[in-house]
C-alpha cells in the first residue's frame, strides 16, 4: 500500500484500527471519511462495537479482515501489538468515559493513540494519560478537529505573527439546538449517553461541545485559561446534566473573554465561532462558513479572506486542496487533522523528526487534558456560586 | 402649526426645547433628525450649549427665536414654564452627570422630560427622579431608542405572544471599535467625557452602550435582571474607566444569559444584538441589519422576517413608514420613539388616555433606572471578584 | 423660516408645492419624509389629488393653508406663479403619463421642477421637456433617488477616480415580488395604474423599476447605453403589460452588461443592485444593504466598506448624517437628493453658482430622458426579435 | 476489495482508470478526492500524462501498479479491455478537445466512460458520442458535478414536486476572477489551454464554466433551452477567446431567463448560482454557500433550508453524510456524483436495474451534449448579432 504523503513523497499508508464506530454510531463514520480523503491511512482492524454481532458486520462492511474484527478492545490491543502487520495507531471513538481505559490499554501495548474529545471525564484520568504517553514515548493525538480547518490555522498564524497587536479579548462559542426537547428521555441514543453522568462526565454541554469552543479559542490565541467563573444550567426539566454553559475566562497575558455553549438554541444547528481582538486588529471565524476569515485592522475596512484566495498565509495554503470558493468543509478540516496525525505518527515510528511548528498544529494529549481541566474548573466554579476558579492544567 | 398624528388626526405639534446638542455635539443632531421625520414636534427653545456664544449661534441655525435661546437650563426652565406658548417637554442631550439635575429642574417647573440614557450616574439619583416624576405627575421618557425599531417591537410582541414558548436563555451585546486606541487621551471630545468618572459615572462602557444592550434584552424578553456577575476591564492602558464588560445575568423567571459590551473590538463599528431562546423557538435581531428578524421554530427552517414583509406583526406594522426592503434605519427607529413620545405627552397634557400597551413600548424613567441599577450592580460585582450581586431596581 | 443649509450657513427654506401625493397615495409620503429630514424645505402648496375633497383634506393634514390647496395643477401653477410667497419648485408625484403635462405647465409658469421617474412615457415628451427646461432656464430634477445613497455616490467616485481600472462589465438589476399574483386585476390601486398602458407607458416593469436599475448603473459607471437587445415578457396571464425584462446592454467605452427587472420573483421584496468590473477591481452595491460597498482589488481580499467607516471617500462623507453602523436607509438617501436639489434650485434662483461636480450628482431632466430612451429602445428591440437597437438619448 | 454501497450492502469496489490528471494537473486530483470519500472506487490504471516520465511517476504516487501505468490512452483501452481485472470505467480529465477521441476509444473497447465537461468541442462530436454510447450500450456519465450537491438535488426535487407552481423565470450565473489579467499570455498552464481555440473549442468561458451554469439551471428546472440570444466578448486585449458571456435564454414551457459567465470579475473567485421563480414560490442556490437553499413562498418569509436540517427532502437526505451545519462542500458534492456513477455502472455491468429516478440525477452523455449545443448556439447567435438561435439538442 503506497500513497503520496502530504509532501509528495511516496510512503506506506499508516495502518490503523478503530475502537467504537460500528453501525448506527455517528462519529466513527466521520473519522473514516476524513481518513480516506488523502489515501494515507488504511483501516485494517477494529473493535467497532461492544456487541460482537455488530462488530463483525460493521467490520465486514468496511473491508476489515474477519480475523482483525475484534469484539473486545483489550483483545485487539494484545493481538495487534504482536502481529508483524499490526496497527500502528488506534482511533478511539467511543463514549467519553471509555476514552481513558481504552487509550491506556493501547499505550501499554505500544500503539499510538488518536482519541476523540473529551480526552477523559476526570482530571485525574487526563493527568494519568499525559504521564503514560510520556512514559511509553507514544504519540497521543486528540481529535479536536476544528484546528484542522485551513482558516483556523491561518487565524492562529496571524495572531502569532502579531497582526492583531497586543491581545485584549477572546471569545469562543458553540451553539446548537438539537437538545431543545427532551429527546434524551425519549431514547435517542446519541442524546442519551451524552447527558448521562456515568458516560459523559460532570458536564454534558461542556464535554460535548464546550471543549471544542475552548480548544478553538486556545489554539487561535496561543493562550491558556488561568481562571474561570461559570454559570451552568439545564434548560430542559428532568435532564440529568447541564445543557447550557456561560463561562467568563481570564486567559494568560491578561486577556479576558467568554466561552458560551448551548444545545438548546433553536436557529443554531451547529454554530462554533471564535472572535479575538488586539490593539491593532480583530478577527472572527465561524464554523458555519469555515472558508472565511473576517479580519479588520483598526482604521481599515473589514477584509473577508477566503481559503485559497488573496491574503491567505502559508498555514492555510499548506492544507488547501481546492481553489478558492470551491468550498472545503468539515470532512476536509478533519482530513487535515488526519493527514498531519498520520505524518507525525509515521515519522515518530520511523525515528524521523517532523517540523515542531507543524506538530504544534495538531492537538495532543496535553491539549486534551487542558480541555478536561477547563470543564472541571467550570463545574467547580458553578458549584461555588460562580467564584473565579483556577483552570490551568499542569 | 398643524400636523398629522400617527393615527391620522390633525393635531398641534408638540412644543419642545432642548438642553445640550449645540454645534459640535453629536447626539443632539440625531434627536433632531428623528423629531422632524413625522412633522409632529416643533423645536422652539433651547439651552444648546453652556457656552453662551455657541448657544446663540446654534439656536439661530435651528430657527429658534433669539429670546428662547438660553445660555442656562435653569433660566430656560423658569422662563418657558410661564410663557403661554412655553415648551411642553424638554429633551436632555448632555453628558451623563447632568441628566439628573437638568431633569429635576424641568420636572419642578412642570415640564415633561425626554432624557438621553443613562438616566443618571447613580442609583440614588435614579430613585429620586422616579419619585419626583411620580410626585409631579409628569411624563418622563428615556431615549433607549432601539426599542423604536419596528423589528425590535415585533420581537417583543412575538415573545409576549408565547411564540418562543417557555424562555430559557437571553443574550445581549453591544460591540464597538472606536476606543481601540487612546483617543480619549488625545483630546477627542466624545471619548474624553465618556471615559471621565466625573461625567460618565462608575463605568464608561456600561453607561455608554451596555445600558442599550441591557435595555434591549429586557424590552424584548419582558424580563428583569435579578443578579449579575461581572468582569469589567480596561483594554487601553491609562484609560480612566473600563472599556469592556462581560456580565453574566440571571433574569426573572429562571432565564440565564450574558450582556457583553466592548468599545475596543476592531471589526465592529456599532454592533448591537439580542438573541433569545425558548423551548419552542429562538430569535435574533442585530442593529447592523435592523430590518430583519431571524426567527426559528424548533424543527423548522430559519425564517428571515423583513420589516414591511410577510410574517410581520401589528407591532411592527404600526411603525413602518416604507414598504419591505426600502430600508429604514437608525433615524427611523429613533423617530418612532419620538412619535410615540409626542403622542404620550400630548395625550397626558390634554387629559386624554393613551393605550397602555402602546405606552409600555416607550421606555420611561423606571426603565432608565433599571439600566442605572444594572450598571451599579455590575460595578459592585466586579469589585467583589465577580460575586453574584442583586441587580433588580425597586 | 430659517434653516441650516448643508454647508452650515443659515438660509431660507425652499418653498415647494406638490402635485399628487394625497391620502392613499404611496410615493408622495416618501418624498415628504425625505424633505423634512434636514429641515430645508417647506411644503406650502399642493394639488394633492384630482379629487377636490381628497385634495382639501390631504392638504389640511399636512398643514397647507386652505387657499393654497388646489384641486387642479394648472390653477396651482398660475396662482403660485404670481404670489410673492409663491412656490419656488413643484414636486410631481403622479402616475407616469401626467409627468410631462404637469411639468410643462410649471415650467411655463417659471417654476422649477422636481419630478418622479420615469420622466415621461414617450421619448418625444422627454425631448420636449429637455428643450423646454433649457428654453425657460429652469432647474428640472428627477427623483432617481438611489443616486442619493452615500455608498452609491462613493461607488461613482471610486470608478471616476480610476480605482477599478479600465471598465469591462456593468450589471444592474431590480427584482421585486409584489406583482407575482394578478393583484392588478383585483383592484390594487398601485398595481392597477402601473400595468395600464395608458398611464404607465409602453413597458410596466421598465418604467416602474427598470429605469432605476438603468440609472444606477449609468450613474455609478459614468457610461451611456449605446445599444440594447431585450427580451420582455409577462409572467402573469392577462396582465396588460410586461412584468419582467431581460436586457443586454452595450455601454459606451466598449463595456458590456445586462439590466434585469422583475416584479414576479418571490424572495425579493425590493432588490436593487449594481455590479461593475474593471481590469483592476470590482465593486458591488445592493439596495437591501445600502450602507455597504463590496470592493475587491484583483489579488486582494474583498473589503466591505461601510458608510461612516474606514475607506469611505469624500462623496460618501458629504452625505453621512450618522456614524458607521447606525444604519441610514431609503429615506436618508432620498433626503440627500432633496437636500442637494434644494441647494441647487436655491442657488440658481439667487443667481449663485454651485459646484458643478456636486450638481452632477443630482439626476436632471437629461438623465430622466436617458431612462425614457432606454425603455423605448428595449421595447423596440423586443418587438424586433431582440435585435440590437440604439439606446442613446440625444 | 469490498466496500459498503450507498444502500449499505457489501459490494466490490468499481475498478476505474484515469486519462489525464498527472502531476501538476488540476482537476484530476479533485476527481480522486471525490472517488475516495465513500471507498467505493479503486483507481487501478492510468494514462495520467502524455509525457511518459510524468505518467509513470504520477501513477507510482497513486499506488497504480507499473504495468497499468500507460503512456498512451489507446494502449490503455486495448490492454485493460482484455485483462480479467481490467477497468470497468475510464475517467477522462484531459483538455476539452481530447474528450471525444478518448471517450470513443474506450467505448469501442467496451469500457464505460466518466468524462469531464464539456463533453466535446463540437456538436458533431457530441452527437457521435451519444450515438456510439447507445450503439455500444455503455454507460457514459459527464462530471457536471454540481448536480451532486445535496441542496441542488433538493432544489430540483422541490421544483419537480410543484412547490414553485408554474415556472416563470430561470437564471444561472458562473462568475470568476482568475482571468482578469492576461495570465494565459504569461504561460499559466491552466489558463493557456482554456483560452486556446484548438484545445478549448469555440468559446473559452462557456466551455469552461458556462456549461456548468447552464447545466445547473437545466437540472434544477427540468427544462431545456429552446433558443438563445448571446453577447460574447473578450475583456482582456489579445486573449484568443472570449472570457465573458451574456446569454438570454428561452426555455421550454415558456420560461425566460439568462445565463451569465465571466472570468474577469474581481470579487468572485468562483461564484456559481441559480435562481428560479414560479407563480407560487422562488428559490436560490449559490455555490459559495452550497449547504443552503433560500426558499420563499409568495406571501411568506424567506426560509433558509440547510442540508441536514429542517425542511430537507429525501433527495437531499439521501446524499447527506454529515449533520446540519457540519459543512459539506465541493468534494462531497463531487463524491455524490461518483457514488451514484459507481452504483449505476456497477448495476449496469451486473445486469441489474437501478431506480430510473436516481439515474436521472446523474448527468449523462445527452446532458453533456446539451451543454455543447448551448455553447454552439450562443457562439452562432453572437456571430449573428445576437439573433435568437435554436439551442435544443437532438
Amino acid at each position: 500500500m503506497v500513497y503520496a504523503t502530504s509532501d509528495g513523497k511516496a510512503a506506506e499508508r499508516l495502518r490503523v484500527g478503530m475502537v467504537g464506530g460500528g453501525r448506527n454510531a455517528f462519529i466513527g463514520a466521520v473519522h473514516r471519511f476524513a481518513m480516506r480523503l488523502d489515501d494515507g491511512i488504511a483501516l485494517v482492524a477494529g473493535a467497532l462495537s461492544a456487541d460482537p454481532q455488530n462488530a463483525a458486520v460493521s467490520a465486514a462492511e468496511l473491508g476489515i479482515a474477519p480475523d482483525r474484527a475484534y469484539a473486545d478492545y483489550r483483545e485487539m490491543a494484545c493481538a495487534e501489538a504482536v502481529r508483524p502487520d499490526g496497527i500502528e495507531a488506534v482511533v478511539i471513538v467511543t463514549p467519553n468515559h471509555l476514552h481513558a481505559p481504552i487509550a491506556t490499554a493501547f499505550l501499554e501495548a505500544g500503539i499510538d493513540v488518536i482519541c476523540d474529545k473529551p480526552l477523559s471525564t476526570t482530571v485525574a484520568d487526563a493527568e494519568a494519560l499525559v504521564a503514560l504517553a510520556r512514559a511509553k514515548q507514544r504519540k497521543f493525538l486528540v481529535t479536536l478537529n476544528n484546528t484542522g480547518y485551513a482558516m483556523v490555522r491561518q487565524a492562529r498564524e496571524m495572531v502569532e505573527a502579531g497582526e492583531l497587536g497586543r491581545l485584549v479579548a477572546l471569545h469562543g462559542a458553540y451553539i446548537q439546538d438539537w437538545l431543545t426537547r427532551p429527546i434524551d428521555a425519549d431514547g435517542q441514543k446519541q442524546a442519551e449517553w451524552r447527558t448521562d453522568p456515568a458516560r459523559a462526565g460532570q458536564s454534558a454541554v461542556l464535554a460535548d461541545i464546550g471543549v471544542h469552543a475552548f480548544n478553538l479559542a486556545s489554539f487561535v490565541s496561543g493562550l491558556e485559561a488561568e481562571e474561570v467563573a461559570a454559570d451552568l444550567f439545564t434548560a430542559v426539566p428532568g435532564r440529568r446534566l447541564d445543557d447550557n454553559a456561560h463561562v467568563m475566562v481570564r486567559w494568560s497575558g491578561g486577556v479576558r473573554g467568554t466561552i458560551l455553549a448551548s444545545q438548546t438554541s433553536p436557529g443554531h444547528y451547529n454554530d462554533l465561532s471564535v472572535r479575538i481582538y488586539g490593539d491593532k486588529a480583530g478577527l472572527e471565524w465561524r464554523g458555519t462558513r469555515p472558508e472565511e476569515l473576517r479580519f479588520t485592522r483598526y482604521g481599515e475596512p473589514t477584509q473577508t479572506i477566503v481559503r485559497g484566495g488573496a491574503g491567505t498565509t502559508a498555514a492555510a495554503q499548506a492544507v488547501s486542496r481546492m481553489p478558492a470558493a470551491h468550498p472545503e468543509g468539515y470532512i476536509e478540516g478533519f482530513g487535515n487533522f488526519y493527514r498531519d496525525a498520520a505524518d507525525i505518527i509515521r515519522a515518530h515510528r520511523s525515528g524521523l523528526t517532523i517540523d515542531p511548528a507543524r506538530e504544534r498544529l495538531v492537538p495532543g494529549v496535553v491539549d486534551g487534558a487542558r480541555g478536561v481541566k477547563f470543564v472541571a474548573a467550570a463545574v467547580d466554579s458553578n458549584a461555588a456560586g460562580g467564584a473565579w476558579t483556577p483552570a490551568r492544567f499542569g
